[in-house]
């Protein structure tokens, strides 16, 4: 396909993926990690489905730690394409400061922002939704993919669909965001059938972002714009921006503004938020056994199911245990089972209470 | 306490402990490990318990590839107190040999022979049962050690007892040695007080051993005299002994004809026969937590039970399962559960049919 005309990616790099520990740190964060045994970590794979639809037209937003690894893994990049926050401040400054670079450089832009730490297995209806994004963005619309729910998910934030959306076929009105449900009014969402998981994808053009960020914080706007036309007072500015997530600060007032579109869309999305989901991601059709990421001759089983990492350069033998989780890294091994995944967090700020920090 | 004249203990050191993998190896058997996190292994536990009864009069049986291990591992023993076996041929040839040896040695002697790789809690309670089974072995009884059974287990042989010997308190003969018996067997067993678990112990005057040997094998019984005559013919002779247990061989025949007898003793006695006994052994009186064999700092459990062996120079975090069993070591990771521990030995020998064997 030909990319898709003034369109820019802009991908926000960050998050510990502290759920994923001990394969994804601080110092080597799940976006850098190859989750899916393709031979490509997370970022890889989000710039493979991007460049086509965008071209050279891609900005990674990062941590300063994590440049030289962004830059190391992409290395077709541009070397002005990776914008390093001095600090972590939440996607509104990090989006928000991409909006202000593309406002000054492109007149025409649309940016769609795409977390890089995501899987999306059906890149072809990816890029379909995409461009029925970009068209409603043209327009003025801050767009949203939704995500087709394939299962009542209390993990996720949903998007609740409005009328169609004339002149973009595909595109609906959003009538609300509504946070993290309950198991059960996951549920009571799924059977509506106007529900959309949100996966936190946005394509806007900059100013309307900027113009529907200054309707609520007028400060915080123009100091993005401040920093974007004077790059050198990034370093010296950035820690005065307010630490606050793009929906909060913009989705939300907008689609109770009636001014969110979302694009539904069946695309095979995934966040991979615990060893869980990345388990439900790598097993085989013909489960009833274990599931390897990585060398399967490292690993030996009977009578065992669940996700077993030989990371750690060594034999995992494995018998008798169901839905096990087994994560072998050189310096630390974690075991704990598909139902405790979500605990691994607590595991994880335990190291760090105890000062343990260099393992996290 | 003083040692017991003329009393010589005969230890053979073999046996790989296979349901011990991947703590236990062919080049590094069980007997060489500290199991019981004292920072001694069970062959210097052996000799700990032994010396105070045997003063210097102590002979290891081991395999040639072992001899510098033991000798390393106990710096006191005497050069000529390691018998090395050119190859494994049982516990008869082992522990035939070292009688045949003290045959030649000390006319007086009484042999004790004690596997090197058991624990026993109660030393003292062992020492003063093996003081009646020497007096016993004195008057030409081929003399056991019965161990009082404390639960119902299936993975011993028992001893049956008859009747209280005479001029013996604390001795009895014995029926008859039987097989490892079923789980409904051995809770009937339990039930009459009168079993025994047999530990594999003799206690026994050299030429008694021997001549109930000649009874059974004459040839082989004059071969094993024949090598401890003339040491240089060992490598050449050893090839053709018989591959049998000192059981079969002689305990078995001689309690049909009437001639063994057991002395009942409670010493806290175990074999680690799999990493299920060897929790029960560690594990604190107040369980409902992790064991650790090992170093405590290298672990971190939530909502757990079990035993962890962090023997691999790593951190090991276990979340959320019960009577998990995880063994790292430098080259290879064992999870199972303390149910699936006899099932350790199916994955050793699957790794030795795969050609794996740097591993087992």
């Amino acid at each position: 396909m030909t990319s898709i005309d003034n369109f820019w990616a802009v991908v926000p790099a960050g998050g510990a993926g502290t759920r994923l520990w001990p394969l994804s740190r601080a110092s080597s964060p799940k976006f850098l990690r190859d989750l899916t045994g393709t031979g490509r970590s997370l970022l890889q794979g989000t710039w493979d489905r991007l460049v086509p639809l965008v071209d050279d037209r891609f900005l990674v937003v990062t941590g300063e730690t994590h440049r030289a690894a962004v830059a190391a893994q992409l290395p077709a990049i541009a070397a002005d394409a990776i914008v390093a926050e001095p600090s972590a401040r939440d996607s509104m400054a990090a989006i928000g400061l991409a909006a202000a670079m593309l406002e000054l450089r492109d007149p025409d832009a649309v940016m769609g922002s795409f977390a890089a730490d995501h899987v999306i297995a059906d890149p072809v209806a990816f890029g379909q939704a995409v461009e029925v994004a970009v068209a409603a963005a043209r327009d003025g619309w801050l767009v949203t993919i939704g995500i087709d729910p394939t299962f009542a998910s209390s993990a996720f934030g949903y998007i609740y669909l409005g009328d169609a959306l004339a002149g973009h076929p595909g595109a609906h009105t959003v009538r609300e965001f509504v946070e993290k449900p309950s198991l059960d009014k996951a549920r009571a969402y799924l059977e509506t059938g106007r529900y959309r998981w949100n996966a936190g994808m946005f394509v806007v053009r900059p100013s309307v972002l900027l113009g529907l960020l200054a309707e609520q914080d007028p400060e915080f706007a123009a100091n993005l714009r401040s920093i974007a036309a004077a790059p050198d007072t990034l370093a010296q500015r950035w820690s005065l921006l307010p630490k606050i997530a793009v929906d909060h600060a913009v989705a939300e007032p907008a689609a109770a503004a009636g001014r969110v579109v979302v694009v539904p869309a069946s695309i095979g999305w995934d966040d991979i938020g615990d060893f869980d989901s990345l388990a439900t991601l790598l097993e085989d059709a013909d489960s009833g056994s274990i599931t390897v990421l990585g060398d399967r001759a490292q690993v030996r089983s009977l009578d065992s199911t669940g996700l077993v990492v030989p990371a750690g350069g060594k034999l995992i033998a494995v018998l008798g245990l169901d839905d096990v989780v087994i994560v072998d890294t050189p310096d630390a091994l974690l075991v704990t089972t598909r139902a405790h995944a979500q605990g691994v967090k607590e595991l994880v700020a335990g190291l760090k209470d105890d000062g343990r920090t260099e393992l996290t």
